[in-house]
Parts: structure tokens; C-alpha cells; sequence
């Protein structure tokens, strides 16, 4: 049967207290019985993947490179997807989870969550983005987070 | 001799306004002897193409779809690129740019803004996306102009 | 740890014996505990992910479209990646894969073909294309099987 | 009003016979009106830009890295399309071209004839790739042209 695969994006490096939040929520999807997908990187995508690993989670890392050599998956990828397409990846990371789950977040992961709202995916964001254009409404099916609790709770009402 | 291409991102839809003003920039783009390039559509795409083709300029288009069928290009596209890639193209416009000029915009346009922060290109927004992040310092190189006069300097003073 | 990935190429119409070939690989290769990666569809694809899933394997599933209504997995498809990128998708199926083999095949197979040699991968023929080309000589890594059984040989030589 | 588009497809390293071949078969197309898509790279590519350019045509280069650095376009390119997407651009160099011309070609070349096929564009061939598959008819308009004149005269009726 189709897994449920839920999509946590966010920069390849992060703070401490970010990576915990990561790899608190990586822990929770797991116990929860979804699989992860992420960018399979370093920062929160590790963190996140380290998490969904310990408790026996399915990890898939989608990677910008051809190979290991020139995008080496975290230790905790499970299944890494070789793109060869750089960050054009970034749009199968968000077409391929039924939520997306952006934890902080640098240039890449706005890109994933402009892609996320642009093909009416669910968006659940902590301590990411804010963003907002002149003379239009915010889009729907975007909220925020408080903690990975509620991050949780949010991706089981959303999936 | 290469052609200098100047992106020009926006919405495919938009008020008259705004098309005004995409529609002045492509025309100020074009009699500055730049080349412009965007996603080959309606709305901002449109207006920006047909200004530049009205002064003689070249419209480069790249398409999501196939084939005409799928994703029209309007009607001044010089030169269509079919990339069959859906929205993957955005990172194309954005590396094929050397300016990347945002106006006003929906969520694609966010992710081209994104992308091309990202790749390192420099950005120009007109009436366009806010966005930032907790605890991280605004991108460098992204500018805003108050009209496509002052957008155009900038475009000349970066590309 | 990282799954060993192989890739199953063909095309989206065989004929029963064919099916029946693909589908015995598809066991033999989940039997030797590897993880199969095809394009997600019907033909060929849909054997070998059953024969795959019958002996209890994991299947990748690698699809053109944006979502399930535009490119529907097969039922053995455990985990489908979406890609939104239509045929660019094929560039994925190699690259992800530690060896790709091809099993009769139409255009979309060959381009696989071609990519996997282009990329350096081993490439298992099982009943698939000829190709030469003037003045060059054939590719090296490139195996032809009589039968499921040999390609399963082969394939453990070259993971 | 739209460029009619044609596609040179070919590898980056040929002979000096070869290359002879491009260049005139490029100098063929812009004579006849027609502007050039090709990877933008060296070989045959390069030696059809050079062609193009001679007789004062455009030059469109489809380049798989992200910029200048990374794939150098060969210097006849006037618009140099940055795709970041590696290999899988051979997608939009067949879909962006009303016909597919292959010129000797390696494996790159191969899978560009494989997605045209795929794609339904028609395909002139000039000592490149022979294929088949077993029990399967060849392809409908796939055309071996002896030499450029040839080549030219196909491509005026099929574009």
C-alpha cells in the first residue's frame, strides 16, 4: 500500500535549537506512521531524517546531484532519490508530499513553499517565512506552527 | 555577440495597472537594447513582451507545457522554449537572466524570486513580494524600485 | 542504511510473455533484497513492481506527472515520487538506480538506455534495444540476459 | 512572430568530416531562414553554430549547467539558455524544436532522438544512430538524410 509521505523542508545549516525541533518532528512523523521526505542534506533535512530513523521511520532524500560524490545523503537516508536536476528538485520534493512541513528555512525552502502553495499543497510552517504581496490575500491552506507538537497535529488534519 | 537577457517575472494574471507597467518596462528594457526573457504567458509575461516587441526588442519564452497546445505562448513571443518541465522552469528563466526583475506577482513569481536569491542573481522587485525569516539578515542584492524607470537603472547598473 | 536501488525500464504496453518476464525479475530481484525503482506506470512497469511486491520488496515509483489523477501509480507502487517533469523524469529513474535494467522497451526506455550510458551506470538488456552508431565503438557495462535469471546474475556482479 | 526552430542534436567531440558536415547543414538553416536550437556546447554543436552565425543566423544554446563557468556555451551562441538540469534538458532541446536533426551522435544524442520520437517531432538523420527493438515496426517519421542538402530539403517539409 501507498506509504503516506510527508515532506519536511528547510536550510542545510540551522542553530541547535532548530535541528532539535527538527528532529523532534522527524521523531513524531515516524511514531505517527508516516515517511519522510526531505531534500537529504545536512542542517534540518539531517535533523529531521536523524529523528524519523531512531523511531524506525522510512526516510526518502531527494538529492539536487547526480551521485553521492556530488550530493552526499545524510547518514540517516533511507532511500536517496539522485535528481541530477539541482534545485529544480525542489518541485518533486513538494509534488511528492501530501503535506509540506517547512522548519526555518533559507532561500531554498521559500522556493519550496511558494512551489507548495502554487500547486495546492498544504503548508505547515515553524519559525519559517513570512511573506506577503501588495493587494492580495494570503493563501489558504498555509499555517503556522507553535512546536513540533502542533506541527504534528496539523499534518495529521492535513494528510 | 551573446545577447544581454533581462528576466521579467510576474503573475499571469494582473490589473491594468500593473500591465501598464510591466508592458513600460518591457519597452524601456527592449530601446535599452536588452533581451528579454519570461515564463512566455499572459498577465505581467504578456504585457512586458509586448512592450518590448513594440520597440523592436527580442521576447524570449519559456513555457512549462510540451507544445503550444498545452502552454500558449502570447502572441509576442519571438522564440518559445518548450520545456515540458512545469514549473521546474523557473529555475531556467532565472539562470538564463542576468537580472531578475519581479512584478508585482502570485507564488510563482516567489519561487523565481526565491531561486534566483538562491543562484546568486541579482533581483529587482517592482511592487512586489515582502519575505523574511526569523533571525537571518535580509539577502543581499535584492533591490526595489518605485517604477520601471528605477527599475531599469538598476537593471543597467547590475547586469 | 541506504537501500540498494534497482531500476526496472519498459514500457507502458507489453504483451503477456513479456509481462511474465518482467514480473519474474521483479521477484527474483526483491527475493535478493534489493529495492526496485521503476517509472511508476503500467506494461512493464506494473509486473515488475508486482512481482517485486509479491516477494515482499519495496517499490519506488517515479512519476511523470504532478499528482495521481495526471499519472497514476500502479497498485505495488510503496512509495510514488511525483515529479511534475514529464519524460525529464527518465534522467531520475538512471541516475537513482545502481543498475538499470531494461526489459523490451519503447522510445521512453531507449532514452533510458541511452541516459544510463550517458551517466556511466551498468545497463542489463533483457529483450531490448540494438543500437549502433558510425565510427564508435559499443558501449562498455552494457550486458545483455537471455532470461530473468541471468539479469538477476548480472545486476549482483554489478550493484 | 515566432522563429521556426530547428534542432541540431550531435556529440561535443567529432572528426573534422563531421564537424564540415554541421557547419554546412548549419549554414543551410539560417540561409533558409530558419533559427538554430542546439546543446550549445563544442563538436558538432558548436561547428553548426559556427555555420549559423556565418550566414547571419540566430543561435539558440540549450546549456545543461547553471551558467557560464559551469557550461560554457560555444561562441556562435547569441542566446544561451542556462538550464542547471543536466541531461535532462535534451527534453527541451526536442520539445522547443519543430524538427529534430541528429548529426553523428553518442549516447546524449541517442536519448535526444528517443524523447523526439517519444515527443512525436519528426527526426532527420545524418550518419547517426541505427536502433531497434525486437518485434516492434520502426518509428513513423524518422528519415535519413546522405548529406545537408538532403537534410535541408527534409527539414523544409516536414517544419
Amino acid at each position: 500500500m501507498a506509504h503516506t509521505i510527508i515532506g519536511v523542508m528547510g536550510p542545510s545549516r540551522c542553530d541547535a535549537a532548530t535541528a532539535e525541533k527538527a528532529e523532534r518532528f522527524g521523531r513524531l512523523l515516524a511514531e505517527a506512521g508516516f515517511t519522510l521526505l526531505c531534500g537529504g542534506g545536512t542542517g534540518v533535512m539531517e535533523a529531521a531524517s536523524r529523528g524519523a530513523h531512531a523511531a524506525g521511520g522510512l526516510v526518502i532524500g531527494v538529492l539536487p546531484g547526480h551521485d553521492a560524490t556530488e550530493s552526499a545523503p545524510n547518514p540517516y537516508v533511507d532511500l536517496p532519490i539522485f535528481t541530477g536536476i539541482s534545485h529544480a528538485r525542489n518541485l518533486i520534493n513538494v509534488l511528492s508530499s501530501q503535506v509540506v512541513v517547512a522548519i526555518a528555512g533559507a532561500h531554498g525552502t521559500l522556493s519550496e513553499i511558494a512551489f507548495a502553495i502554487k500547486c495546492g499543497k498544504p503548508v505547515v510552517l515553524l519559525d519559517s517565512w513570512q511573506f506577503s504581496v501588495p493587494e492580495s490575500p494570503p493563501a489558504e491552506r498555509v499555517f503556522r506552527a507553535k512546536d513540533p507538537q502542533e506541527a504534528l497535529a496539523l499534518v495529521k488534519q492535513l494528510a
